[in-house]
């Protein structure tokens, strides 16, 4: 049905959605998110911070929202991409950069994020304090919609994760996390990908996973138990 | 006498009140307390969470607040929702939806809270960065003054639970507890209802029960010594 | 079916069951549950305390185990006993004390242990490290075979609860939980009482009921898609 | 030496200050301090809830801060107030309530905080998400700088501090730690009660007892070593 | 090399290896993972439980270890194993139950277990205190020699967790992790079967993908370095 | 009444108490309770040890339990031995070192425990893993029946902790907490002392003060509306 | 190459840094991080605390960055400054305070900072809720662009620590960390001091020393395995 | 003075000890770690575990105890030992190994052990749970005593130590900490190299570094106070 080809708009016709984000104008920007990084992150474990990080460059390639990637000298200490993200998202491009920890210093980066035409920036990244923070504090003042995921970042500490958590607020950030975007960004089941959804949703929240297999054994149990009545 | 039958009226001629919610002017809102999705909830035992619904719904009743409920597609692996909301409130008023992860994308929804006429909604649900953060972000948009009831809610991970605190503080939406709402709700003990009430206080925090105990089986003791003396 | 007078008889001639707890041996011992006692527990929540010592209860008069109660004073500062117990067990006998801590040290209580004439024991109480521990580690002494609830007892500190763990080990007192208690004394679903044991587990771990309530909805809405077919 | 009757005032000529708290505009309320609601205190150790209040309490003592107490229901199971505090306040003024769970719907006590002349009121209580809360948004709503002492609070559970913190700095009461009041209000060490203010100090940082046990003992030895030289 | 065919044997040898089990007198039971139990295990997280029991099934396929699994009731409200188990583990046999809830209890089960002639039991299941203490200690009594794998299993609380772990020791019952019998299972690099070891230290320890992951790409970096100079 | 002069030998005539101190056979060790070392403990708070060990001073004084003390080095950077335990216990023995770590090593200290007659030794003390740990092993090395009170002691971690635990109970050192001690020692209320102990009970439980305060003021409000009637 | 000596300024000739501190005009103030205050800080490990303080001071010196450091009464029981600060930057001034707690309540300090012409400050101290909240919030008050170094600072229980972060959020000062500090001063590799600058990250993230040895060692190993070929 | 080279055999003079080890007797073994291994540990901070393995090998160097250290495939993606062991141990002795993921599996490392003419070994390493408990289990079956430093090792998660430090207990391998093995295997301050152990506590305990420090500088102000009186 051609009103699912973008839910967002028909459910905006019934008043609502004015404060979320607009998939249509939305950006994902994943940022240093490197293996050698990775060993240095202690507010969320590792394996939940990529499978959300996988999540998320699935679900852009079904919603066929557009993806940046970026990495701080990826042949040095910090280690290569996570190689989950451009094998789940194709379309993904990459920016190398020169050196600047900052992405938004990178004039290639930032020219990139202007040639896509969108204004809401969802970001995630390793560090969440840096190489989330400047950018996403950068894009806000260049008159930019920000997001930043924290669960799909990383600090190297609890404590740097909730002053980050602070500092994205103060700075007019708006923070969110994997299994917030996921919904925000599909909106409603009725449309075609749903069934490729619902497996996201798995991955957002592992015990979801169990529940649908539970859900799927009941039925049948109830099936099998009419067929031999 | 009259002037329990609107406590806060007679409250407010102090000139007190002006920041606390009003109670004839709140509408409840419960969204997706399913079965299904409680499984994902990690910010919160299942246990109380569970009790401080079930302790509103019995609020409500109690103080005639109208209440809606909503699911996502009851019959599906989200499950029912859970069965004593219904029970402990039966003027609750249930609002199906056609898919809409959002209940303030659903037009049904949207105009049942228009309906009531009232302007400050109390808002609780599974998942609370998803099915609270959306309709109290729109609702707030549209005007209305939002209330989320974090200890009624319930998210994925510990993480994005803080994530979710935050952007209803930075989104205008006001952050509050189910002991707190009890409170907010009832405001003075000199009304008809008190005996209730007290008896929902031991359920918003548990070790109350005891205490009450305690108090009613120390005053049996002094009141035995007495007769015995 | 005859056999299920007595599952544990049936289950052994299959050569199992030499380690674990024997129900027809076993006598259960609630000490000194009392609302003054439970504010000063910090080892465990005390709704969750109360309910897995109410659990037991119910668990004991479905099953037809004996139980004593005892309690230090109830008409003073430490308050009268959890009423739930009485009530969910009215076949359980309550002996006073005369001011002893350890509940061994009362002649009557042991005389009362002995006429049972059972051997096993399950003790739970508050505190863990006093309440159940003399009594524990004496009863260990008197050639008893004995087994304290840790969940259904409770310390003030968490400290004190780790090494309460440790001493009872060392002691020859089986430590074990109310889950374990609850599903050792039934041992095996092919009994009458098998729809009543499964209402208690989801009193043992609170996710169980919305596994079970989302199981029946699953079940509900394959009947009702067969229906419709 | 003069200047040290008004630190505040001497201190402020250097030009800082404008941010801080005024100790002669300023008027500490403690509310419902009472012994049934400490049991039901889940976020702050209650052994430390009662030393950080004691701690206020001798403090105004000490500088002379005006203080009011009240209760809800003194009689009844919520308990009596703490002992410490009309102890080591000798000054402070009870006021009693007729059921208002909210202090600020009370006439008399609205009364007695505008009769202080004071504009600066510094706020502590249990349950922080209620007894401080309500009064506190009350008094910002008219026109007091109102100060919320989080840990000479206490709340349910640690989900619902959380709640309160957030709201509180979303309503526009500053929140404050016991430790930092004592250091804003005396504000420098060249005053006649420095000697007693250090004392105040252990209470508020209990390890630093031994620090000062140790420096003590560290100059004892020194002095020792010289006189044997 | 023909010595690979059987590590243990040739490490033997050299004097060492006698408390550790023997690959060759192995058998793993799975006991009663299914999807709705998952919903009620707290002492970890599933996508952790579900990942380690993964790995057992593929290392057991990968070292030719006999598995033995089982379920309670899998058409009721339980839930079905988790798929995983026999996709990873073809060869694993299933042993359905006739509602006995410990496996032991079982014939069929017991005479599996002794058909296989193997003497050393590795158990991991859901509950730990009840699916797996239940068949282990019975299993000791009757002279095996038993592990239990405690973080491929699950318990309903941490408190219960802490409680099996201390009932294993005293039972005699050997406990440990998924990672220790990963390295217990093959002993030595020096096999063919190394390659494929190595990708189930990243299941059982997820930092380490990232850590070969650096490593492979700081070699690159050496090679590239190198090729261009 | 005569039988309180030695509750515990009326109370072993009913059999029980084998396993349990004997009072009249203790004596109490306090070890290296130093303001410096005070600083590094980690493994519970400050403030809560020192009351722990006061409470065992005061105990002590109260029923006539000997105190032997000893410090390496007070003079030094570990300072001095907290104030409050000779205070609370002016008859403990203070036994000074020279320059030993452990206070077994130093023959005026094991021949003032051998001089005490007495074979059941209690010990406490910072750190517990050095300063309890070694002696304790050496005393059951020498035969004597000891404990730790693992809660008047501190470790520099909590890992350090849990180690100290798990090494007691492998070394035949029975681990205890200062409540359980308490408790143990005076072992019932039917004594001339009982007022003074209940005091005791508000140290080792904090929360027990606001207990007995509730209680009297119930028992007052009940005598106060007997009177009015 | 000439534009390193001002990273800054040609990074904001791309159009970005905007919302980022400007290295050339900040001045770092470390404040009273004493020894014996450091025994009362709880909400980081003071090995952490001490190893991002050494970290910044090292920074200063690296990048020329002006610091001041003060201390409350160097001689008296909260002890000397670390010495670590002035040894890793020699060119760091002190101030000494005439007993004020808030450093912005002395002249001589306020002036100090005005004269160096710099309107960014960083700040740190121990206790983060008194000696970097008073001059923070003055200084904001004042007009200067402020940051807290939360983790370079320390406060004396959890709870403070969390106050305090909203505080300074909710006074306009911006909380920031350690690691992020470091980058952002920094701002990019393409300048002379890289090497030193990845030095200073192995102590702002510890296991990032271990990544950068495996990077050093898995090239060394490709290295060797090309010159054996 | 002569005694102090051997201050364990005066100090056994006095009857104690014999339950402690014996430091002319005990040989130090490291095991594995590596840089690689490092990222995967959960239990430990990485900077704690590293310091307080150098701390081991620099008090071995002052005590002269012998040690041994081997790491699986340093060239492969475990990465290479950590490089202060060596250098602060510059007499250790590195076994390499083939592949045996046990060292015990290792002749060449067995003999080495043997070589020592020393019973009593001390482990530590990367994994606790496999590079620490093979070796460990196997050395106690040929009868060696046997130590693991809990906290100069490493575990992949919290639960997985837990496991660790059971089976130890069950395997009759000695559980101690870094802090505890520095008393053990000093024994007395009368002796040679007591200032530069007193370093090394400030390793084992970070904040006794603080203790000392304010320790000199009290001492040093009241000689001052001395000197100009």
């Amino acid at each position: 049905m051609q009103t699912n080809a973008n839910p967002k708009t028909s459910v905006l016709a019934t008043g609502g959605g004015a404060r979320l984000l607009d998939p249509a104008d939305t950006l994902v920007l994943l940022l240093d998110h490197q293996s050698g990084l990775f060993q240095t992150v202690k507010d969320i474990a590792v394996a939940d911070l990529r499978r959300n990080v996988a999540m998320i460059a699935r679900l852009c390639s079904l919603l066929k929202i557009p993806v940046i990637t970026t990495a701080s000298e990826p042949a040095g200490s910090n280690g290569p991409l996570m190689p989950e993200i451009h094998e789940l998202a194709p379309h993904a491009v990459y920016v190398p950069r020169k050196g600047e920890v900052n992405a938004w210093d990178n004039p290639d980066f930032v020219e990139q994020v202007r040639a896509s035409g969108r204004k809401t920036l969802v970001m995630a990244g390793v560090w969440t304090s840096v190489c989330v923070m400047f950018p996403a504090l950068d894009a806000v003042a260049a008159g930019y919609d920000v997001y930043a995921v924290i669960d799909a970042s990383g600090d190297p500490s609890e404590m740097a994760s909730r002053v980050s958590l602070a500092r994205f607020v103060q700075g007019g950030v708006k923070p969110t996390s994997t299994n917030a975007l996921l919904s925000e960004l599909h909106r409603t089941w009725a449309r075609p990908e749903a069934a490729d959804l619902a497996q996201l949703y798995a991955l957002a929240a592992p015990n979801y996973a169990a529940v649908m297999e539970s859900y799927a054994r009941a039925q049948q149990a109830a099936r099998d138990a009419a067929a031999t009545r």
